[in-house]
């Protein structure tokens, strides 16, 4: 038996019973049955009425405010800015509310406010108080411009169908016409781009294209102003994301490119349903909303590159995103991210999320270890991922393998983060930059974010001879990406093994990272081997940034009390005070710290000449624009090869209401580094007797047999990776 | 008509009741009827069964690793000490479950562990880690061995009645008589004090003394070991609390002393009824109980004196002490308390918390502005809080105007914090410890706490000439309390005044802290006006301590960005960076900074020569033993008399999620100080035209009437602080 089309039968019935004004109402952007159907149930699911109550106290306060669309004047953050922010909420939130509640008054306010922009945007020219982004009109960027139009257009669809056709030729006109052209034509070099200001820019002028019945611009916006096909929309989507769904500018500009391609894919869905855009590419933007919940942790993302370490799940792009992806998949588990944002959107997607985590249908979100290749065709380096469980307080450590990212990138090749017990352990500094707060230079990236916040001594990796990577040029940056060499996401031995070369002259390195689970419910313990193949004598330095109060320090250090100096001269240096510094020996390099009730100790290998320098960021910094976050910095001088050998290892809690307090030291009595056949072998014992054995194999293959010598007694493995646990009371 | 004596009634019929052991096993610190109700109930409360699932969980997996009575060698947080921490609390729970549940493995677990210790204790002698306090023979300090006694007799006096005669005797004599002696007859230099330290010996011994039945272990413990009652527990609470129930040490150990008191004064209550130990004094142990409850903000204690900020309502004490506070009172504002903390105790008066709980009578606790004076006869100066609003994230301000507080307390006179927006935004540093942290120096008070914590720089208050308050001396503090003046808790302008006399030699000081609401719900502003009238030409400091993270600087600064240099020699000031220093001029005195997505403008009125210096502690810490935190210290040089004029502002908001950004910048346009009449005037100018004058009398009485002269204008009102709110635009 072949099946009924239903959804066309249902369309039909209710656009026969609509009101005899229905044709005229209609909008573009969401099917008028889909719309309708909202409309019937808004306030029958608790997420969704809570978003419908919201949206309507934020534009009944704006409809008492009255219009004001003032002549733009200020940068990020400022007055005007912030007034034509709100303004294209309101017009958006008009628009769905009247065609929710049915009440005119919403349509009125978006038509008067959509008139007055009539008014202005003819008369617009380059912004006051551009800068060096490309300028806008409405806003300091048109970037800005983009977002204004995305929104706004979503408003105008709802009511266009209500207006007079005086209005209605007044606002298609002069308010969305002439920005679609702004934003396009006259805006090559950012619509053209392969870049996601140029995504918001095809988002909008595409939409209004569909909402004005002009194909020509939705053509533009899906192929490049020529239409040729090598910009545009889904140009982007080819280049702008790996075949996992990773994009190339890292979590941060992933969470926030999302909302064009989800909003603008749902109307292609909606106008152009044979594009099938949501299987475009092996279904590439539903593969990029799952990858950008996975690059989080506590629900705020892993804040590599130019990012915002507050910056969460809960904003409007994964509101968005998640509705549309739930919407095309029905995966429960998008439910759960849901109930977690505690919000949804005003739209026939939102409704769904709604009415089936109202069902009880939410399942929890996969989180787990996983490999997220970076660049088009997934060769450009990865961003490892592994995780010591789902849980929202297990470990999760972040290898950064990652290509450049652009502009946004910071120089940090094979850099890492760890988080453990709900915080983050190793950080990453994110962006030197406080967003939308005038006072800090109208809210746009500080100097500091070049000086310090991007280059490589502010993060976890490898510096030779105090200059960043590629100098801290981007243009070579963008030209060479790590090459991950191996990964394993489950079992008791995790790990990500990847090597960088190209970002010096001469200079080879290559990272394992380990994450090794002992003793069941425990956090994992962190192995680091860094290995450096050079040229020629250098200096090396290892910087580690943590987060927490320092508890021990394991060597003598010779303290700068008195006076502070800093470490360096250029490439982050500059802004590093150095509190210590010392010489540890063999079994006492290490540091404890404490953080949120629970210890942590790293401890590193020193080789002969090795200096730890303890040191703190906010030197160099009159304006007080950084914070001021510890590191400890392991330097070699003189080496040409080297292997730097560190363990990251959670222990112990620090309960301040019961005032009790177990294992604040070590369990770690000693560290070894030997070399056995094609091997690294690193030993640790522990106290109690046992020593954990990890071999990390000069070939990354998954499937070979290697072998090594320990204690005189032969271990051999396939993979990788190797694992032994021994007991030395036994073995010895 | 008469009543019946029902209680005497329904004791008869249980005890006619109970199994034929009943009067074996009676416990004596807990009515045998009260114990049997107790266990009848105790899986029908939510937060009474939890309790009791808790403590079984913790007693089993003491029962699982078999009994451990080590040999003392620790200092706090190491190994033997935390064992004899577990111990104690597991002999009273055990002690209870034996009790509930019936389980006859409870009462075998108690005895063989209490006789482990009748094994242990008579081979004891002074503790291998005792430092600089009194040493114990358990822990490295006697106060551990009290609170050890006061834990375990509580478990004893549960499982005494089935114990075996010789058992009975053998516990009786080797442990709890030799531990009552020991702390008692043999440590007069402790139980004859008047501090907490002898409160908790006071308390052991005299529960003790109840439970082995020695009435003379009582009657020392109640009225000192010559019985006079020029010692012991009555005078404690005669010398101890003020009439107010403020604790002379300060909240963080009010807190740590109220459960002596609250356990014994039960114990007292259940055996001496006639003593009526509720109601001695006033009430003054349920004050004490309230007023702790008042020296919170979001759960957590003032930090002021030695104490770790992390110390909420979350602890024993205090759940000891909101249910014994409750059974005596049945006031249903404790069960919110309790509703907070989440936890109660194993006792007739948690199971009453409980039950009240789970019938729904609690409601909301009065946190309100109040003052608590000072000292036995409350004419020691007085804690100030003033409250905007009940609520968690409403602003609290407190005047610290008490009396120094023996050792504990630091050189603070006339200091103030205040919390805003559910945060800490004017703070105090607290004690310099890791409390149970052995790598820190065994858990104990660090040097850092002399050298910085308690030191006046360290808050914020007045320092002359680089000098702590007192010299920083003990003796002399004790000799001189500040004067609590005048105090407002209710209306838009709550205010405090005090004065400090003897602080310095030729120094006197006034302070007044001004909270003013305007503008209904917005935090109030806060205006603090310090007036010091001196002998002689002198260096005044007055440093803001503060949480965030600095957005703008009003005045040119000279930045020390490449070196940075300490601010002083001693009393703290070599614990002081020096980040840049400024010489605003009249409008321009002002810093603000973001804590939490809200912004602060801390702005003061400099007078010829003020220089601000922007410092962060942490100086001369080789041992990283403190936290770095900023300050603003306004100086003053080569001055005889001064007035410093501060005025705090909550202002605007960030929203990391939004994206939004409003008012980040000050809306006070100017600050003005003039002398009127007899009063000081200060005038505060916000953007829109307004003018806020407030009037400060030197007279501090309610009553007089007084007039000042503004802009032509004249201005009376009654009492000491008047407040006139002026529309320049109209009146000009």
């Amino acid at each position: 038996m072949t099946r009924q089309p239903l959804p066309f039968l249902a369309l039909a019935v209710l656009l026969a019973a609509a009101p005899i004004s229905a044709a005229a109402q209609e909008s573009v952007l969401t099917r008028p049955a889909e719309m309708q159907a909202m409309a019937a149930d808004a306030s029958r699911y608790p997420l969704f009425a809570a978003e419908l109550a919201r949206v309507r106290a934020e534009v009944d306060a704006m409809i008492r405010a009255g219009i004001d669309v003032p002549m733009p004047r200020d940068p990020g953050g400022g007055i005007t800015h912030e007034q034509h922010k709100r303004n294209y909420k309101a017009i958006q939130g008009a628009g769905m509310l009247f065609r929710i509640t049915g009440e005119r008054r919403y349509a009125d306010f978006a038509r008067d406010m959509l008139l007055a922009y009539a008014d202005l945007y003819p008369r617009l020219g380059r912004h006051p108080a551009a800068s060096n982004q490309v300028p806008g009109r409405l806003f300091w960027q048109s970037l800005n411009d983009s977002v204004w139009l995305v929104h706004s257009i979503q408003g105008y669809d709802a009511i266009r169908g209500t207006l007079s056709a005086a209005d209605r030729r007044r606002i298609d006109d002069d308010v969305f016409r002439r920005a679609a052209r702004f934003l396009s034509d006259e805006s090559p070099q950012v619509f053209n781009r392969i870049h996601n200001h140029a995504t918001w820019a095809n988002a909008g002028v595409g939409m209004t294209g569909y909402v004005i019945g002009d194909r020509e611009l939705v053509e533009k916006a899906l192929l490049g102003l020529d239409r040729s096909g090598s910009a545009g929309f889904l140009r982007q989507l080819d280049l702008l994301f790996s075949p996992d769904g990773y994009y190339a500018e890292g979590p941060y500009y992933q969470r926030y490119a999302l909302q064009p391609f989800v909003v603008f894919a749902q109307a292609i869905e909606t106008n152009d349903p044979q594009r099938r855009i949501f299987a475009y590419r092996d279904g590439v933007i539903l593969k990029a909303v799952r990858a950008a919940v996975q690059m989080t942790y506590q629900g705020h993302f892993f804040p590599i590159n130019d990012a915002m370490p507050d910056k969460s799940l809960r904003t409007e792009e994964l509101y968005q995103g998640v509705a549309i992806a739930y919407a095309q998949t029905q995966d429960p588990s998008l439910l759960s991210v849901a109930e977690w944002q505690g919000r949804t959107v005003l739209t026939p997607q939102g409704l769904a999320v709604a009415r089936d985590l109202a069902a009880g249908r939410a399942r929890p979100f996969d989180f787990r270890s996983l490999l997220l290749r970076d660049g088009p065709n997934g060769d450009q380096g990865a961003l490892a991922i592994l995780r010591s469980g789902s849980g929202a307080n297990d470990q999760v450590l972040v290898a950064k393998n990652t290509s450049q990212g652009m502009g946004h990138g910071h120089f940090d090749k094979l850099g890492w983060l760890l988080y453990d017990n709900g915080n983050a352990i190793v950080t990453d500094y994110g962006a030197a930059r406080f967003l939308n707060i005038e006072a800090k230079q109208g809210g746009r990236y500080l100097p500091e974010n070049d000086s310090w916040a991007s280059q490589t001594v502010a993060h976890n990796t490898l510096v030779v001879n105090e200059t960043s990577h590629f100098g801290g040029e981007l243009a070579p940056a963008e030209r060479h990406a790590p090459r991950q060499l191996a990964f394993r996401g489950e079992g008791d031995t995790q790990f990500s093994t990847a090597e960088m070369v190209g970002a010096y002259d001469g200079v080879r390195f290559r990272r394992s990272l380990v994450q090794i689970r002992i003793d069941g419910n425990r956090s994992p313990l962190v192995l680091d081997l860094l290995k450096v193949d050079g040229e020629r004598p250098a200096q090396y330095d290892l910087p580690l940034h943590y987060a927490g109060h320092i508890i021990e320090v394991g060597f003598p250090l010779q303290s700068n009390v008195a006076a502070r100096p800093v470490l360096g001269q250029g490439h982050g240096y500059q802004h590093l005070w150095v509190d210590a510094t010392g010489t540890p020996s063999a079994n006492n390099g290490f540091v404890t710290w404490i953080n949120d009730g629970r210890f942590y100790t790293y401890r590193t290998l020193p080789t002969a000449g090795s200096q730890l320098i303890l040191a703190e960021s906010g030197a160099n910094d009159p304006n007080f624009n950084l914070r001021r976050e510890p590191a400890v910095i392991h330097r070699m001088t003189g080496t040409t090869d080297a292997a730097f050998v560190g363990l990251l290892e959670p222990h112990g809690a620090y309960d301040p209401s019961a005032e009790t307090t177990v294992e604040s030291r070590s369990r770690v009595t000693a560290l070894r580094h030997s070399r056995s056949g094609n091997a690294d072998v690193v030993e640790i014992d522990l106290i109690g007797g046992r020593t954990l054995v990890v071999a990390i194999s000069d070939d990354p293959s998954e499937t070979a047999r290697h072998s090594i010598t320990v204690a005189g007694r032969r271990h051999s493995w396939r993979g990788h990776v190797g694992r032994f646990d021994l007991n030395r009371t036994q073995t010895n």
